[in-house]
């Protein structure tokens, strides 16, 4: 996979450089960040920030962050937008600084290349692309550039267990270890490192396991009181949404979080190799997202839901 | 990491060879052994395998799993064992045919090279070993072989999060990509999938955790009558030892399961990097193991039990 080389170009020519990501960043989008920000800063170059502020303690571990949302200038020669799919889907600052050129830089196959220069290929994790670019540049890589990049691929395949792993995800995964790195206590970190409440409610949710079809689909439920009992909806972890496809019989799963009492979230996920288009489910109820991971609101009684989802389930697995 | 020359000569000159691992064959046995016979097989060699016939369902998953234990021969030119640390630890047929060599292929740092002709390097699995063996040689991989070489890797490296992971293990896992290889359903297998009380137990065990010393020491515990309403010992999945060191204050976590009344078998686990060695723990009980990982029985009361694990453990953390 080669960098196109207008994209090189035009970051080897841009002095001062505002990076930003997606609202609620994930393992990808501040592994992307801090790698590319601190590899532009090894060329010389002025790097600025501006990132939601709100970040999961567990991906709060870089000392680059601690330069995100300082001082942003009036202007930059070019914004690069990591990981974002769509110019909405991209935070920015009030008042947005003026700027030359915008590069994009993503992995997301509904991307439709919004920048003037763009480097959108589907990968496993943005931060694939990420560490091309670093490559074609010639940065070398320290040791916590080498941690924001695994963090990237990690977090973004489920520790190379999603079928968006390929070939080039292990190749640069390996290019990132060196004879003493162990990254075994950065992946406990992101993959199962819990507190008591987010052990709690993991089991909570195993507990409310309710299943249709010969097991085929599968429903969990976690009830607002519950959520508030442990530490509220933020303290939810996201592999929560995954338990329904652990379940060997499952083809479908569903969790459903009461946020407020009689408002519930629901994440749907199907799982591979079966052709269950999820989103086309999501869209049912007002909501969106991917082949085999999407969400959606819904106001009223559990029991409508239910009843709902399971039809509109059944006509997508047939 | 060279293959030594010896063994390859070895191989390359033997026509009759039986395979053996150790025995609960886990997934680096099975995927190392499988591999190991088809590639041998490839070169038109003749090739038995004598293996523990206790297969884990997840593992039953080889088509070349139905030449297991037949019609074994009464002498070989060579034996070769795949994933055995001693000796000992090796499965073999009731009446061992005679054979002229012994070829030992293992990873393990206890490994005294037992055998006439040595490939002992400590890797993340013996799968890589098995990989080195199989280039060497030059046999072209199969689809079985990748996804065979595949589980042995991601298994014993715990979908590459352990420490054991390295620089190799990705280069290899990136060996055995195509284009259009989707490694996820078998990963999820390995790592995931569960049924309904097998779910249950996980969600049990979460529930009876209990935390000492600022939550650095955690106990979990499966009482009889819980596992014998779930399925009984046998549908214990083995990252229900792992619970307690996925609780973020934990350092060292013991799984407590009442296999019979008041007899208890003990999981120890220590978290990377925390240098606390378990198995000296395990041998105050007299039982042994890992520098991480280790376990042991223990006939008596839960509350002495408690009581005497504490006191050694905290002996190690210090």
């Amino acid at each position: 996979m080669d960098v196109p080389s207008d994209v090189i170009k035009k970051i080897k020519n841009s002095n001062d450089i505002l990076l930003l990501v997606h609202p609620k960043p994930d393992g990808d989008a501040i592994g992307s960040i801090v790698a590319m920000g601190k590899g532009l800063k090894k060329l010389g170059k002025n790097v600025d920030y501006f990132v939601d502020s709100n970040i999961e303690p567990k991906l709060n571990i870089f000392d680059e962050i601690k330069y995100f949302n300082k001082d942003i200038q009036d202007h930059y020669n070019t914004v690069i937008t990591l990981d974002a799919s769509t110019p909405d889907y991209v935070v920015t600052p009030e008042n947005m600084p003026s700027y030359e050129d915008l590069v994009v830089i993503d992995h997301h196959k509904s991307n439709e290349k919004f920048g003037d220069y763009n480097f959108v290929e589907i990968t496993g994790a943005c931060g694939e692309l990420v560490y091309l670019i670093l490559k074609e540049l010639g940065v070398e890589l320290d040791s916590e550039m080498e941690e924001a990049l695994f963090t990237a691929l990690s977090s973004d395949t489920g520790s190379f267990q999603f079928s968006n792993t390929t070939k080039q995800t292990h190749e640069i995964a390996a290019e990132l270890y060196h004879k003493d790195t162990n990254f075994a206590p950065l992946s406990k970190r992101l993959h199962s490192l819990k507190n008591k409440d987010q052990l709690a409610l993991y089991a909570h949710a195993i507990n409310s396991m309710k299943s249709f079809d010969d097991g085929e689909i599968v429903f969990l439920e976690l009830p607002y009181d519950v959520i508030e009992e442990h530490g509220g909806i933020n303290n939810l972890t996201d592999d929560i949404s995954n338990i329904g496809t652990n379940l060997d019989s499952s083809k479908v799963s569903v969790l459903i979080k009461e946020q407020e009492p009689d408002k519930f979230r629901i994440s749907i996920r199907s799982k591979s190799p079966y052709d269950i288009d999820v989103s086309k489910v999501a869209v049912k109820f007002g909501g969106g997202g991917h082949f085999r991971a999407a969400g959606a609101s819904f106001e009223g009684s559990i029991e409508d839901l239910e009843k709902k989802l399971l039809e509109e389930l059944r006509k997508e697995i047939k």
